[in-house]
């Protein structure tokens, strides 16, 4: 049988019975999928264009809305091709990837210039001049450059043959890369003009890649990837398991990785005029877990007390090692992480955010798929994370979705009527982490959540004198109603449950609890707090009044509430132009104390209070 | 069809027709060769115990004594099977590979602690010591070892995993190996008393390997092999020309060498207690044309003019990069050049020899394959290169040999009587370089040759006075005759040919007129000469009064002329026991002028000039 998914065009043959979320992963098609194929999750949504796959599963009949059923959506996981197909996937590129969101770099950050390239143009050697190759590369440099004079510079030995063969043909003008006293690379011809990076930022969600222009300083393209890994599960516990189970999980992990580099360098390449050769320096943040498995390293014992990681210091290596198809010898750079559940994409945050150097108390929070909370006393900083991401990112929410179109980003109810905003679209097909916030917000203040979370009955709303208008949109089921955002003409319409709401109050109570045992950790008291500093693409979209009225962090003014974009990947970019960022992040990782919250005594009294919604 | 190889007992079945030579290379079975198969060397003499292999072919009716021929000796590379055969490879370990010649260093030489080995008792982790793995090291390291406080060591990528694996299996106990702040590996329990490494010296015709402990700064074995690479020529040009035809050929030439590596590391596993993963440090030396295929660098620039080599200064790598099967992460440092035909092999001479230190004018001589001169004047050195040595070492001598069993290492004319001294056997079957020195120098005094080097007719030596012993001992043939050595009662005669006799006088003219040469470059006059240093296995044996009455180098007495024995083998241990002795190899290499004998203007009058023997 031949699969062919669009709009990639790619095509399977296959002669096994399979299903389409594993076939797709054969043939290399990235499907969203975060219950690791149990049919649970209902994220792995594609249509079938062309051919027969049979009959619905029980899982797809409860996963899918009329309307999807009827154009003919399935779950890849749970459908096994009967012939020939074509099946359409839809973009999964959540999360945000304009390059504005990356280029969000402190003010006094300053580009350094570590990676050099020089074009120089070499003597033949004679019996007069009687040098070998190497020297006479070192000489030109060293008469070109004054800071090379008295320099060694080491040549690694497979650059050797390469320097001969260059020579040979090149009529002598060559260009050599050099980093920190090591020659990487020695280019026919002039060359100068391209030196190229990449940061890179390992979310358990996305993979972002940011290109960056060594020469300028300048970044020249962005690109995103559903991180590969995610068909073993949305969240790092499941894929912990998966990879503990075996060491060529480990291995298969580590390479679905790398893949993910190789794509988004590739779509660099198609996008822009780099030579993936041409790229010399690669730095790298992620969550522990993710670091991890980027080295292949086990990171089973991050999923059982005491949490204790493998490593946290940053470790360098070369591209080639890793099997990152760029320039062979690009030094690749890990930055450090904190702790077993506070990883670099932390320590990028802090250097994102200037936290350390902040006078006064100072809260930094950062929600993907975790939420990791910094908080900051005149430099002195502790760092915690908490299983608080995955809802406001769509998962566990029923029509929850990332922000992509269709997705509802904002919510207002004013007199009686509901107001949505979504992303390139007309009619909403699901509600992202914004719109969620938003739409709590909005219902806790028309009255429609009371402060326990519990959206009101018909009859009680109407004793309280709401809206008609309203009180039509509210529905009652076995799970405890909901709110009905939007009516269909066809199909289900889009509601937010009260499970929904649920899961929204395990999110922000589990990050508000977070935030308080830290501020008493510190000994800082609520009205001390300066500023709260929103990181992450999510904090970039949400609405701020929102996220203060459903008690996401402590109150402050909202002039105070400040968003600064993807910091774990400006802290990356800033750590691939200057080594003294790279110091920095050394010196931030051990001097960040670190809480783990699971085990802290006063825990699980904090959360529950945290969970109401106060005025 | 079988072949059997006595004595390693190694089988080898085959189908097609190749002759022995090429069997013995497929088997594994060095065979020593030096005209790449040509069958003009005559070295590849191998005797047949068992099976049918034909007639003797041409070649070998001419290279094989009777004797031989009788006993069923055939040349490996002349010869094809047409049975099954038994056949016995005599030994061909050549050279000196005593310890005692190499462990002749400086007495003012000191072994610095590079390798470090330190056993720890780690803690586990804790909520309460929430450390990483490597972090917990680092601090029981620091704990322990003061010079090691505050010091940040790099966990090479690839131990991250061991390190958690041995952690969790080994309660605790384990072993750093740290070398220049990085940690090389990490063993379980405590192995703190084993820490090896090997000096390796790659001589054109012989590999030598020296086992060191690193801990004791002892040398633990000697092991020698004959350069694999033989089988494509006995000297540098056969080997250039034929890496030099594909880039297949330098990658073969570099396993040949790296195999070879391997080989004497297995032989130390045999003979003592140690194990390979146990080596954590490597240092090669070897010519120029040697160092380039060591790295798998095409040497074909070396053997055109202007002679300039790819690379000079050193160059460090991990041996898992050359596929050297010791520890993966141990440094494999190779001395640096000084020229194309100026190697790693005479900087590391000029380690052991302490010349650059000495005061007045002293020459420093190692005969290999090639014999390569220093002369330093207060500090000042000039190297250059002859292509004098084969012939005292047995090639291209009718009878010459490696000083192995058989071989007539002293001779002695008195009275009319010839006395022979040879090694290991009461008969002689060749005559090696330092009973070839003897012969020609005895041969002089007693007028057996003149002063051109002819071997006096048997009239004029009548007419001389010659004794009637010696005078039955000269015979006569088209290719200008020659004196009888030792009469076998059967097979054919031990003889010295005129032709010989004209094969020292190209070589000791050819390294005379370097000496000469060089001396009127630094100014010196004979009589200023203050010492002559012989290094390498051949300056430990030869007879010095004979050296200066054929002329091999200057006059001066007796007493100061100083063998060092294998030079260039003990600067490699002294650069792999120091990083001190690698700096200032560094130094030498730089600071040595090299002077082009075979483009100097002087060096055809030079050279003519000292082929006589002059009294």
């Amino acid at each position: 049988m031949k699969i062919t998914f669009k709009p990639s065009g790619v095509e399977y043959e296959l002669n096994e019975s399979l299903n389409l979320l594993k076939i797709a992963e054969l043939a290399g098609v990235l499907i969203d999928g975060s219950c690791a194929g149990k049919g649970t999750c209902g994220k792995c949504k594609v249509q079938i264009l062309q051919g027969d796959t049979g009959a619905l599963t029980e899982a797809e009949v409860a996963a899918l809305t009329d309307w999807e059923k009827e154009e003919g959506y399935r779950l890849a996981c749970c459908t096994k091709p009967n012939s020939d197909l074509v099946v359409f996937v839809p973009s999964i590129h959540g999360g945000s990837t304009r390059k504005k969101d990356m280029t969000y770099l402190p003010e006094d950050f300053k580009v350094e210039k570590t990676v050099v390239k020089t074009a120089l143009h070499i003597k033949k050697a004679s019996l007069e001049y009687q040098k070998s190759d190497v020297d006479r590369i070192l000489e030109a440099l060293q008469q070109k450059e004054e800071n090379f004079a008295g320099v060694s510079l080491e040549f690694h030995k497979d650059l050797l043959q390469k320097v001969s063969n260059i020579l040979e043909e090149q009529d002598g003008l060559i260009t050599l890369v050099i980093r920190d006293g090591m020659v990487l690379d020695v280019e026919p011809g002039d060359t100068q003009s391209h030196c190229y990076g990449v940061a890179f930022d390992i979310g358990t969600t996305t993979v972002v890649g940011m290109l960056w222009d060594l020469n300028k300083g300048e970044i020249v393209e962005v690109a995103a990837r559903t991180n590969p890994q995610s068909v073993f599960g949305s969240d790092v516990i499941s894929r912990i398991h998966y990879s503990n189970a075996s060491s060529d999980h480990i291995k298969e992990m580590q390479k679905k990785v790398c893949n993910c580099f190789r794509d988004i360098i590739a779509e660099f390449e198609a996008r822009v005029n780099v030579l993936r050769s041409q790229i010399y320096e690669l730095t790298v943040v992620g969550n522990t877990t993710m670091s991890h498995l980027f080295l292949g390293v086990n990171p089973a014992s991050l999923a059982r007390a005491p949490f204790a990681p493998v490593f946290c210091r940053s470790v360098n290596t070369f591209a080639e090692q890793l099997g990152i198809d760029v320039n062979p010898k690009a030094n690749v750079h890990l930055l450090p992480n904190i702790a077993g559940h506070v990883g670099s994409d932390i320590v990028a945050v802090l250097l994102a955010s200037r936290l350390k150097e902040k006078k006064g108390c100072n809260l930094a929070i950062d929600i993907g798929t975790n939420g990791e909370i910094l908080f900051a006393r005149d430099g002195k900083i502790v760092a915690c994370s908490t299983a608080a991401g995955p809802a406001f990112e769509g998962a566990a929410i029923y029509q929850g979705m990332r922000a992509a179109a269709g997705a509802i980003e904002r919510v207002t109810i004013e007199d009686g009527e509901v107001k949505l905003s979504v992303i390139d679209h007309e009619e909403p097909v699901g509600i992202c982490g914004s719109g969620l916030i938003d739409a709590i917000a909005q219902m806790l203040d028309a009255g429609i959540l009371d402060k326990k979370g519990r959206v009101v009955s018909a009859e009680a709303a109407r004793k309280a004198g709401m809206s008609e208008n309203l009180i039509e949109r509210l529905y009652s089921d076995d799970e405890g109603g909901g709110f009905i955002l939007y009516r269909r003409k066809e199909g289900e319409n889009i509601v937010l449950t009260q499970k929904d709401v649920r899961e929204v109050q395990l999110a922000k109570g589990a990050i508000f609890a977070g935030i308080k045992i830290m501020m008493c950790e510190l000994g800082v008291k609520p009205e001390e707090l300066d500023t709260v500093i929103l990181a992450g693409a999510f904090g970039n979209y949400i609405k701020k009044e929102s996220a203060l009225r459903i008690g996401l962090f402590p109150k402050v003014g909202l002039e105070n509430v400040i968003s600064i974009g993807n910091a774990a990947g400006a802290g990356a970019c800033m750590a691939l132009l200057s080594d003294k960022e790279r110091e920095l992040a050394g010196r931030f990782a051990k001097e960040t104390d670190h809480i783990e919250l699971a085990s802290h005594p006063d825990f699980q009294t904090e959360f529950l209070k945290a969970m109401y919604f106060m005025k």
